[in-house]
């Protein structure tokens, strides 16, 4: 039997969020409708953060509401805290993704909070999810492999941060390389960590790009026994010609690993791409994966190529 | 005891090779030189090939002769056949990589060779080198994960010629996934059954990066017990706005991966990445490499950040 490999799709919200270009609540449904109709069921559709500070993710109370519940179907918001929780409880959403950084330098710059306040966040929301209901959750861990100005983020930590996810009963906990610095060695060591951390929990994997080692990451991570990695069609999330672009690892490329590699992900290479290709348009910019440019395995009669 | 990795540079060649712009023989020495300045201690500097039909592989004796032999150090010549390797003999080059396509297709294109022809070249090359002495020869098997006329290449024709490698007597044997399409699975399965076909030499891989999962392979290789790898410094071979780019895997980014990995490689990233981003200079274009872009880990007290 073929090993099926989920992929949560991120583009909507940890992609656009890094992009300069602030697209419409309709052109954000539309780049949602159209990774639903290339095989995506679980997409982070938005972010409940303040829009003051992040104009790309404003109205995701209008484009939930455009989003009613389908069965299969799974949009995410992503949550720092009560206020946004109480947001999220709100709409249609069908997960609430908690973020928390692994490191108070990171943690204070983009959210205000340090590692303790951002954990007693977490469990806030998840008490409040236990006394009245709620989607499930899940935790994000991010900065998981290396801060930008810290440098070194302790295994500990992040082992101490997944213990408490485990202890707030969250299913599913994400190790993030928020900034990708991380390697297929590191992955296998943080996830043993962390699945001794949280046994009873779902494992996922958040890589981006940025040092070129995201697929060597993923396929690591497969290995090690992932089940469940991030990605963003397009590769957006930071743009490929900018100094230390950051964007996710890129849907389309690590689902042509991964298919090539035999395992299953239920996802329409050829639409992926094309849906790559458009965003990246409305973003002004060439799309970020490799498959866009170099299209996937060759066919017979095909007529590029080069010497050795 | 940490593991060594070694990595032979290829940017003088099959990066060169690749690239619209013709260097001169000036230029090329002085990219051999910062090289081996960053720690490169074997280089595949030149090809021996028609220069008719690869111009910017033009004076390669001239090249040679402005680089005397040195104790710890190996210059590459690429042949094709005993017209090459004729040419090669009368130099100071210390290893001769001879290179056979795993398609008809792709032979008949690139070297005007099918495979039966380019097999037979490899032997009456090794058959001199038995009689008349030379330099060290390797094998490097190419398009061996996929063609781009062919489509899929069976597993056991790059046996069949991994065999003949054996047969000759070859110690190192590559596998070159020339048009970037190979994935980590595909590399541990066909380096096993080269290993078995050729019980005594060395297994090299040689990736591209064309569709972002070269890292990835190179990996994989490292796990499935690979010693060497092929890169290219800078990521040249292949320009990363063109469509369907098929630069190397980038010596630098290999390099940060395997160092963070806990590998050792013997070669400066800081110098590395200055030498990418000199030699992308001379060739009108930004560096191919991420680190070139991003930079390496970072240092405490850095500036830049975003959101998980």
């Amino acid at each position: 039997m073929t090993r099926r490999i989920e992929i949560v799709e991120v583009g909507p919200r940890d992609g656009l969020q890094n992009e300069a270009v602030v697209l419409s609540v309709e052109e954000r449904l539309d780049f949602i409708r159209r990774l639903e109709a290339c095989g995506a069921r679980r997409i982070e559709a938005v972010s409940f953060v303040n829009p003051r500070r992040v104009p790309q993710m404003a109205g995701a109370e209008e484009i939930m509401a455009a989003l009613p519940r389908e069965p299969g179907r799974s949009r995410i918001g992503l949550v720092l805290n009560l206020r946004g929780w109480e947001r999220l409880r709100a709409t249609s959403c069908d997960e609430a993704n908690v973020v928390v950084c692994a490191s108070d330098a990171f943690g204070l710059r983009n959210q205000g909070a340090t590692v303790e306040q951002q954990l007693e966040a977490m469990h806030a929301v998840a008490a409040d999810r236990a006394a009245r209901g709620g989607p499930p959750l899940s935790l994000t861990v991010s900065v998981a492999f290396g801060c930008p100005f810290e440098g070194e983020v302790p295994l500990e930590r992040v082992v101490s941060i997944v213990r408490e996810g485990a202890r707030a009963g969250v299913p599913e906990i994400a190790l993030a390389d928020t900034i990708g610095v991380a390697d297929p060695w590191a992955v296998r060591r943080r996830m043993e960590a962390a699945r001794q951390a949280a046994p009873d929990a779902r494992i996922r994997l958040h890589f981006h790009d940025t040092r070129n080692t995201g697929l060597a990451n993923a396929a690591a991570a497969v290995e090690a026994g992932a089940d469940v990695l991030d990605a963003s069609c397009g590769g957006i999330g930071g743009c490929p010609f900018a100094p230390a672009a950051t964007g996710n690892i890129a849907t389309e490329d690590l689902v042509y690993m991964l298919e090539r590699g035999g395992f299953e992900t239920g996802l329409d290479l050829d639409a992926l791409i094309a849906t790559g290709r458009w965003i990246a348009a409305r973003l002004g910019r060439p799309a970020g994966s490799a498959l866009a440019r170099a299209g996937g395995f060759p066919r017979p009669g095909a007529s590029a190529g080069q010497a050795a």
